[in-house]
């Protein structure tokens, strides 16, 4: 229940709750998002950052930006280092000679000319690795076999990704010649490998690394189970190749009132290579511009900003994420209110909010607005931005966290199905429509969420 | 209901009856054909004809019919031409570029060096392209797009693959430099293209033809509809290179009574190369040999000789059928009764029959053994002894038609997710039940069941 609301407190105006309900009611069945999702999908394919696609994407966005009627749209720079994937194979050489479905993982280094062939050492977790005598992985290829499940919130992603960013790094560590995980996917049935970035910072001290397909890994561990010596060929060309600018793209509908003040949405541009980067994260990039194009559709600009950000490179390292706010930490307290949307097309199911306590009852306000579309309001989690919004959440931005529904995210999630047809119209428009009604409120907001340099340090959103 | 018996029925008798009673029994909870299964998919793996590892899978089967104590091993030659894949890509040049999941086709040549790239032009049905004027088609990369629905009796693969077989010829025929089409798969989510064979005979009169995997196609179809030029590029390294001579590999359980009079059982041993081939057909080599092998368990040797086969190159025209059947035509008489088993590894519920009507009988009792574990008999269709033994019983052999339940078996079928953990060892476990209880009871009959040269022409089951 809300307390008496007090003069320093953020409220939503009556006329402003009932636009959003109207913008909620109108984008549950308007398909201008699953339109948008199409459109980058078909029209540009997958965008690996660097690659001559990702430059594609940049101008799909301008030009979708501007179709679309943002009142403003510009560019920002981002520069990283350009990692290239050429080709790559995989083979059980001994004893049972046989083909892998792998794909190399993110900064992965190629092997040398020829391929790497090696012995196969198995560990059955990453501590198992980290515990490792260095005597026994030495010059081998580690393999780590952890399996994912399905869960509404995704939670064995943390093990998943874990593995796959920090085990190529402890295995380059104790002398392994290269690193191989059971992909970090919940596909148990797909030949299709999950690729996603190691955490490898120094290129002197890197290894090749690649992912097995889930039938691959178990695969390999039949042939384990023979418990006769193991032998696998990685053949991968592929590693970094200089520096790469590309951009982040952002589109802006004016706000009337307080033009400098902004409500800020968006997702990432870039993919992976593999599918078509459809729910990772077209979808994102589709739910916040469609949200805008919704608000910007309505007689009368809101009083504040939406800003819409397609950034660019989140998937090695939120290279836009960082590089934004580096470049707007300094105007922090101008952002109203954010979140990206990065998990995919399926339904919002919860809302978390970091903002600070005068700012609860608005909060309530949208929640009550989102309830109806299945949106639950957890007043005790923080809200934590989004991937590359977090960046800025780290700055002091207020933010709110909208959880979709991602039991099936890690099916296709930085594989080869990642492709337009995982995204369900229906579904995708009840995100819009989150995005649609919170945008709206937070910019007709009388007062802010409490956004200021280092405003929500503490409220646990980085865990 | 089944009529008196009279003299020159064939009937089963009652400790025949009984015995495969029990077998049934034990093989609803064995996994001897679940580990054969597993045997040959991760110590061989992928088995295409005329391959390396076709070689070893033929050794295998020798190997493995050894260890399971059969009486007698041999093989028989089968010689065809050698198909090769080496390489392959292709990709959407514009209006959008981007890359396409495909697979090359059995008997496709190979596209140029340096690939071949030419405008797309869709035809809606196979008999759209039959009808098309050759003007539209000449020097076109044809493309077909039939989606196949999942079904029990997987009856859409007849369209399906009457496109891959008759399409690139018609195509070809009509002037066109390429075919291409939706893959023949029941899987619409799955970047796994569906390998196949042409129907290209005279190596003269072929052009590329490769498959594109679902979601691919969906993607063509959606850059189709922009209405601009759309332009493909095929890049395929494969084509047939000389002759290679491979082997039908038999084992028998040599029978006690009538040695020479045989009940013929078997699968293919060659696969498609992209998964490894475990439905189609490491599951059928498995059911056989399995069902064999709890025969030979039994504390004597059944009357008549079991017989398993696991034939070559099925995938590229029943060439190891063919063979079989030309060598062995003379002696159909002494073909007790006989089927494969080539649908994938789901439960088996249906029987039929093609046999002399004094057989009836024999066959009822066979499906009253059966019934408990979910097969019903279908006395109104004609058996016909599956893939590479409906040669056999185009020559005359009394046979069985074994349905399984191949409701997602089009979804692996040919694809790189045809591996074992598709196999439910349930679902395998019953159709060893079958294969052992009917196998024996036939072995066991008190008559035959009305083999003879050209006995059961017109029975329809060739249609
Ligand atoms: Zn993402
Ligand atoms: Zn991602
Ligand atoms: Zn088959
Ligand atoms: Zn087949």
């Amino acid at each position: 229940a809300s307390t008496v609301a007090c003069a320093a407190d953020t409220t939503i105006p009556a006329a402003a709750v009932k636009t959003a309900e109207q913008l909620r009611d109108k984008a549950m069945h308007d398909d201008t998002g699953y339109r948008i999702a199409e459109s980058l999908t078909t029209e540009v394919g997958q965008r690996l950052a660097g690659s001559p696609a990702d430059k594609r994407g940049v101008e799909w966005a301008i030009a979708k930006f501007r179709e679309l009627g943002f009142d403003k749209v510009y560019t920002e720079p981002v520069t990283y280092p350009k990692w290239v994937r050429h080709s790559e194979s995989g083979a059980i050489v001994s004893p049972f000679p046989q083909s892998l479905a792998l794909t190399s993982l993110g900064y992965s280094p190629g092997t040398p000319k020829g391929g790497l062939t090696a012995q196969v050492v198995r560990f059955a977790s990453l501590d198992a690795l980290k515990n490792a005598d260095p005597a026994r992985v030495k010059g081998k290829i580690v393999y780590i076999g952890f399996r994912m499940q399905r869960h509404k919130d995704g939670h064995d992603y943390g093990m998943g990704s874990a593995i796959r960013t920090q085990g190529p790094v402890i295995a380059q560590a104790k002398g392994a010649a290269g690193f191989l995980l059971r992909s970090a996917g919940t596909d148990p049935e797909s030949r299709t490998p999950h690729a996603g970035v190691t955490g490898f910072r120094d290129p002197a001290k890197t290894i090749p690394a690649a992912a097995l397909s889930n039938p691959d890994a178990d695969q390999l561990e039949r042939v384990l189970a023979y418990d006769k010596p193991v032998t696998v060929k990685l053949d991968l060309d592929c590693g970094i190749e200089g520096e790469y600018t590309g951009a982040n793209v952002i589109g802006e509908i004016t706000g009337a009132k307080y033009p400098d003040q902004v409500v800020a949405i968006g997702g990432h541009l870039d993919s992976w290579d593999l599918g078509t980067g459809a729910i990772d994260d077209a979808a994102g990039v589709a739910i916040a511009m469609g949200a805008a194009k919704l608000i910007h559709d309505l007689p009368q600009r809101p009083d504040r900003t939406i800003r819409v950000i397609a950034f660019a490179n989140e998937e090695m390292g939120l290279w836009g994420g960082r590089a934004y706010a580096e470049k707007h930490a300094d105007e922090v307290g101008k952002f109203q209110l954010g979140t990206e949307s990065d998990f995919g097309s399926g339904r919002i199911w919860r809302m978390s909010a970091s903002v600070k306590p005068q700012a609860r009852g608005a909060i309530e306000q949208i929640a009550k607005v989102l309830a109806p579309i299945g949106v639950a309001y957890d007043a005790k989690r923080p809200g934590g931005g989004g991937s590359d919004l977090s960046q800025m959440h780290g700055k002091g931005m207020a933010a709110l966290s909208l959880t979709q529904d991602g039991t099936y995210y890690f099916d296709w999630h930085h594989t080869a199905n990642d492709t337009f047809d995982k995204i369900d119209p229906k579904d995708l428009a009840q995100n819009v429509a989150v995005y649609a009604a919170f945008s709206y409120m937070a910019a007709q907001a009388d007062g802010d969420f409490g956004s200021a340099p280092g405003a929500f340090a503490d409220d646990g959103a980085g865990d």
